[in-house]
């Protein structure tokens, strides 16, 4: 049978593949305005100028190629026919065509970013009618520590207490150091006498947390409690500086969590997608996903997708749609990876680099079975 | 309609979309020896060593390609029978042949780069019949301004006056403070005391301006008069350094200058063309091209423009040649622009990624609208 | 005849160069145990974890579809059968097999890395039948110095004596201040005090040689040998910080070395070897390949070679295996190279971007050529 001959079984069970969405957020629960879904289809602050729509981009062509024929569209709907139908369907049906068609069997949280504007876990498992789980943001629990009243030498000890707490069920923890920042953190632990003048200083200056020595407690107190702890590297809103956002910048920090091998999850990545392929060949404990990038390169993805397919062993791959907001994102980060691996795998086979027992092997570890090992998840891997 | 079929449409509509090359340099109104050709077509500095060529680079396979037919040659002629064809022709046919073969319908020409060895705008015009506007080279300016007299504390302010004089008939203004120090710069203004002092100094020593205080004030006398600011970034001759020529270094200023909202453009960018892409996604104020990097990698330019399609927004992005010299240059970065262009988002339209007319949209934004409306140009945008 | 047509002489032309290896290590010369054979197989240190294996990878796949034949297997066999058949064969005759597969007529052999552990020159030449010749390791030979009981005054002469006598015979120099210290040096030599202090510390501390004057004390006395230095650049095993190895930090040395031309070879560059082909497209002296990064990226080698192949003249880049252990790696280094050039260049010419000749030229430059020059290997070049 010529290698061709099986890619479209190989496309069907990549088309059909349960998936863990191992980092993603709430669906908006409400209907959005043009002017505010678009605001939430782009990284970029603040209405577009009137020159352009953020539509003008590989996402936004993603949303009418693949999402208008959900909604019952043919493709290519123009932008407005695509949210006038969104208007008539509203919110609920909308999230549970797209996150129906998303073909995840398990979401993976982060309820620690505007938690009040979308879904929180019950929302998207009433939807969805898959386990949602938490992912408990360190930087939130302190914010919430700090701004429920307590002193310079009690913070260390609150926030413990609350993270242990929400530790209780969640199934990982997660910094936006990246953010807050920059992940060119001092790789040590501060000591208990930095942390409390250094909590002593922000809680008279009030804000965000944004402190490097207590950025760096709550990541080190986070890897005490032995959950995986994802962090944010690569490209995102411009809050961020992204020279400072490379994953090389944790080595100090991956080198002397290696001994302990709490997991360590480098999220969206890209630019730095190699660089993170080749942290996750080198440690054990450290894992990958190109989350994010997939639904902003649209088209472009299936080379995304591909970079990441080089140094890193295919048991430290994983996969997540990082959506916030509108379900399109959700549905198109799973979408447009299937569309991926199903080009790169299947090219691998039809070029007869690989077998198709391969491709399918692969393609089961970082859709599901790589994130269910690490987050104990349960069901066969 | 298969999507095939509406390929060789829009092949012929990238063909002849009437370009705008919005950085460009004046080409050689004089004929050149195999030495001073070679010299020019690399940026290596002086004689290869008499062991290569640079014909035998992505740069020289395509010239040999696809300019040797506009000289009336066979593609894949040898560099002595494209050299000795060209040496027929004579410099003024050889310039309106390839010249008219780029199908630029306005160049935006920076003349501050060894302006006597090549052609003006008043040149570049006649020879090609299109509107030419001119690109003001700040640190070029300022080099005037000291080379004609000046005391340390007349600088700012002749400065100031000699920029507003050239100011008024160009359509942009460009920095090379890569060249001259990296964009590792303080990305606030200097004081006018920093700027007298600086400006001593300077005039006392001599010499280009490399003084970061003086780059970074001519920069911000630039953003004053409002006019798009073009700056070199990514890879050039060996006086750069390409670690400091990351468009990445330009945040700081970037953050400030996102109020008042002046266009800011990235020029050339590669390797970093995917961070440039980042930039613009994630500030209305930012664009970029990937000019010069696609005449020098020739066949592989295919994957550097798809590379640049990521998140970017399709408005964000324009075309440029970076030609200086051998008009080779300029019809090769259009030509091969095109081929690129006609490859990617065809494979897009091919894939169903893409509507053809989504296709044509972005090709027509990024190779004419985007700059028209950017620099003003005028015409239907 | 369209182009299409000349692509399988093409193909058999590449399959059957004589490739020179200009930078790999000695094969194991003993029978390997699964787990040992799954340590050489990554550049991760200690054994994997118990719910991976090292075969699910890029090198994994391909050695199970490129070597399984060699050894008269079907592609594809499963991990166990493969190292059954293996083990059957032993070590001499897998070595046999797989080393003539490869087809290199010419090895240059880093003898500085774990030597005791691998077949040396002599035994390399005695399996391949191919000339054997040495690349001389800077920090090893200084180790052995400091070994045999030096003082710190003595050191620098010492050194001189030993490396003059191992440079004798070899055709090539090699650094690994990647891996000691990082790329990021003081591009200038230090002075002999300055090389006796460092010394006095060295000599008391014990260990590896790490200290930044002496590495680049070592490189400096290496240039003035005037044999080709080779640097360790990009991807190894952890104990290097990528970011530290970026090719670019090189650009001081290279600039202080540019007039007196000594050929600077940079080794592997993954995920930097676009920024490496800027730096051989810039100066005259620099050269680089991208082997490591072949074997590694299997599937995906095509393209890492692709994107080698964009600024760097092509008489600027070079073949190498970096096969050190297991003679898989030799093997793999020149299929999976061979393959990727055929795919790469053979698209070039039916994309009619590039003739036949230049792809037989340029693959002949870069898979022979070019190594017989640079290191005065003879033979027609």
């Amino acid at each position: 049978m010529p290698a061709e001959a099986v890619l479209p079984g190989f496309n069907r069970m990549i088309g059909e593949l349960p998936l863990v969405d191992q980092h993603a957020h709430g669906a908006t629960g409400h209907d959005l305005s043009r002017a505010a879904f678009e605001e939430l289809i782009t990284e970029a602050h603040g209405p577009a100028p009137d020159w352009m729509t953020p539509f003008d981009s590989q996402l936004g062509h993603a949303i009418l190629r693949h999402c208008a024929p959900v909604l019952g569209l043919d493709p290519f709907a123009s932008p407005a026919e695509y949210l006038a139908r969104r208007a008539r369907w509203g919110a609920e049906e909308v999230n549970r065509l797209l996150l129906g068609a998303a073909g995840v069997a398990h979401f993976l949280l982060d309820t620690g970013y505007r938690a009040g504007e979308v879904l929180g876990p019950s929302g998207m498992a009433r939807l969805t009618g898959a386990p949602v789980d938490e992912v408990v943001r360190l930087e939130s629990v302190a914010e919430q520590v700090a701004a429920s009243g307590v002193s310079a030498a009690g913070f260390a000890g609150r926030f413990a207490e609350a993270l242990a707490e929400r530790a209780r069920t969640a199934r990982a923890l997660k910094s936006v150091a990246a953010y807050r920042h920059g992940l060119d953190l001092d790789p040590e632990p501060p000591s208990a006498a930095e942390v409390t003048e250094a909590a002593g200083r922000w809680l008279a200056a009030g804000g965000g947390l944004t402190d490097p020595v207590l950025l760096r407690h709550v990541i080190w107190a986070g890897l005490d409690l032995g959950l995986p702890l994802q962090f944010h590297t690569g490209f995102g809103d411009p809050d961020l500086d992204l020279r400072r956002a490379d994953p090389l910048l944790l080595r100090g920090l991956i080198e002397r969590t290696a001994p302990a091998g709490v997991p360590l999850v480098l999220l969206h990545c890209y630019p730095y997608h190699r660089n993170a392929g080749y942290l996750a060949h080198a440690y054990p404990h450290v894992f990958f996903d190109v989350g994010l990038s997939v639904h902003h390169t649209g088209a472009r993805s299936v080379a995304v997708v591909a970079e990441s397919l080089e140094l890193a062993p295919f048991t430290k791959l994983m996969y997540s749609s990082d959506g916030w907001g509108p379900a399109e994102l959700h549905f198109l980060g799973a979408e447009l990876w299937r569309r991926a691996m199903a080009r790169v795998l299947g090219a691998f086979v039809t070029d007869g680099d690989w077998s198709p027992a391969q491709a399918v092997r692969t393609a089961t570890l970082i859709g599901r079975d790589n994130a269910r090992r690490v987050y104990r998840l349960g069901g066969a891997a």
